[in-house]
């Protein structure tokens, strides 16, 4: 594919700024590839790993002359970089980022950055339980879904800007929508805060129980704890700052799930079978529509019996 | 292996039982292998796909001369089966079940049957979010751990046959541990119960959501929402049932749960990311704990982007 990006320069080189530089790669849409990390032990890392050009702690060095830039650091870590970058930056060249909250980040960048660039916050859905510039693979947005949150401007420089990232996400084998940041937030709040903070929680929860052992607990996870430790094996970072950043949304959305979980409760208590048996029923429909966008598989327990028919 | 019961009866042929005759059957330690089960259309299938030796609707005529009987039918209607099968039971024959609750069942199970037969209730810790006689396959307990609860009794018989019985899940590659059956019943609320019910209810709450459309609850699925469905599309009857049945030890986690759910609530809300950190720092421990047990994969998104290195 022909280069969409002369020189792009991601700033945090973790799980998803390493998969982004992996995949940009493979398709051929960039050029050159700059690397700011403050971790002096990442940095290392990137360089044995060989996926940038040049690596560097100095972000201002790092964005010169840059024409795509991708902050790729935990959300409340990305108005500082962008500081750091504001003076270096390329009039005209394009600035997103990869944050799983929108609002205020994209305040944030907008604060920081001169007008003389153009602002697409960006988040790509996709991602793993491990983190670090080693856990990076090319095809972790294959057909996974990318947000993009612009800004309201129509001027034809801006326009031009957004449709260049969506390329770009596209030739890394996404799929590209955008829309309000607000929306994002709340769209978000449901798929992946709210499901991360009770995966946190019921693991918290399982590890302080009295009566039952730590032992115990991971013996007997396969009965479905052990599907939540995943999740709740996520950076740690990252997550903190999502919650913080997203506040009203998470908090709106958990108001609504304890709510109905006093209500399953009380059915319980009950003893309202139907209650419960309509409730089980109906979310099964949930799975198979997910199954049928092709963003899960079909395999039982996740393909991890596969070797079943061995 | 040399057959450990020359005749075993399945009462029940769905993802469980028909694993268990899968399993036995490739171990080699049953003889015949008779099914009873509820479902004509159930029936059908499972003589197409050759499971049993003899298939009908009658449990007295499938359990007579067995020398096992494996009730897996949905908890609740444990009791029924067994009253069902009472007078036709060989005297000295051993009676098992696969019940994710243990209390009722034993209880339900003892006092339906005579004296005269070995009751050890059991549970093999193994799934998948598939149903049906089609869905079973016989590596599903390889590894997996199987609790029996036996009852009190030191007579020679019911230990030789409790001994017996461990055998033969050892044969289907299981480990087997016993314990009493009300600490059973809170260990898996823990491990099972909880979870499931977390899983139903997110489903259900994002279901219902007015300002973000179920299409979207399902393209962003990937940001952790769509592992929770995999549980949520479990057997809605088993597992309705499995809360009737464990009423007490469900309330009782879910009460924890949802304490430190407000507590966390809360850090939210007054922006303590020191408290979140912690909590996410220290669920990553319990993760590397189940994989270092051999209860789950270490591949990232269990193993779902295995075609990774591609």
């Amino acid at each position: 594919m022909a280069v969409i990006y002369p020189r792009m320069t991601v700033v945090g080189c973790g799980l998803i700024g390493s998969s982004v530089i992996r995949a940009a790669r493979e398709a051929g849409v960039v050029g050159e590839v700059i690397v700011a990390d403050a971790s002096e032990a990442h940095r290392q890392r990137i360089v044995e790993l060989g996926y940038a050009d040049r690596v560097t702690g100095d972000i201002a060095e790092a964005v010169t002359d840059a024409d795509l830039v991708v902050f790729a650091v935990p959300v409340l870590a990305m108005g500082d970089a962008a500081k750091a970058a504001a003076d270096a930056m390329k009039p005209g060249a394009t600035v997103t980022d990869v944050g799983s909250v929108k609002g205020s980040v994209a305040e944030a960048l907008s604060a920081a950055l001169p007008d003389s660039v153009f602002i697409v916050p960006g988040h790509p859905i996709a991602g793993t339980e491990h983190s670090g510039p080693e856990a990076g693979f090319a095809e972790l947005f294959r057909n996974r879904w990318v947000i993009l949150t612009p800004e309201g401007r129509e001027d034809a420089g801006y326009l031009e800007a957004t449709g260049r990232l969506s390329e770009f996400w596209r030739a890394l084998g996404a799929n590209v929508e955008t829309m309000d940041a607000k929306h994002h937030d709340l769209v978000l709040a449901v798929t992946s805060h709210l499901p991360h903070l009770i995966a946190y929680n019921i693991v918290g929860t399982a590890a302080d129980m009295e009566e039952v052992t730590r032992a115990e607990v991971m013996k007997y996870s396969a009965g479905g704890f052990r599907d939540f430790t995943r999740i709740a094996a996520s950076d740690p970072t990252m997550w903190r700052d999502v919650f913080v950043a997203n506040k009203d949304a998470v908090l709106e959305i958990l108001g609504r799930f304890t709510e109905d979980l006093q209500a399953l409760s009380r059915a319980i208590r009950w003893g309202e079978a139907d209650k419960l048996h309509d409730l089980f029923t109906r979310t099964r429909e949930i799975r198979r529509g997910i199954i049928a966008a092709g963003q899960e598989t079909a395999e039982p327990n996740f393909g991890r019996d596969h070797d079943k028919q061995k």
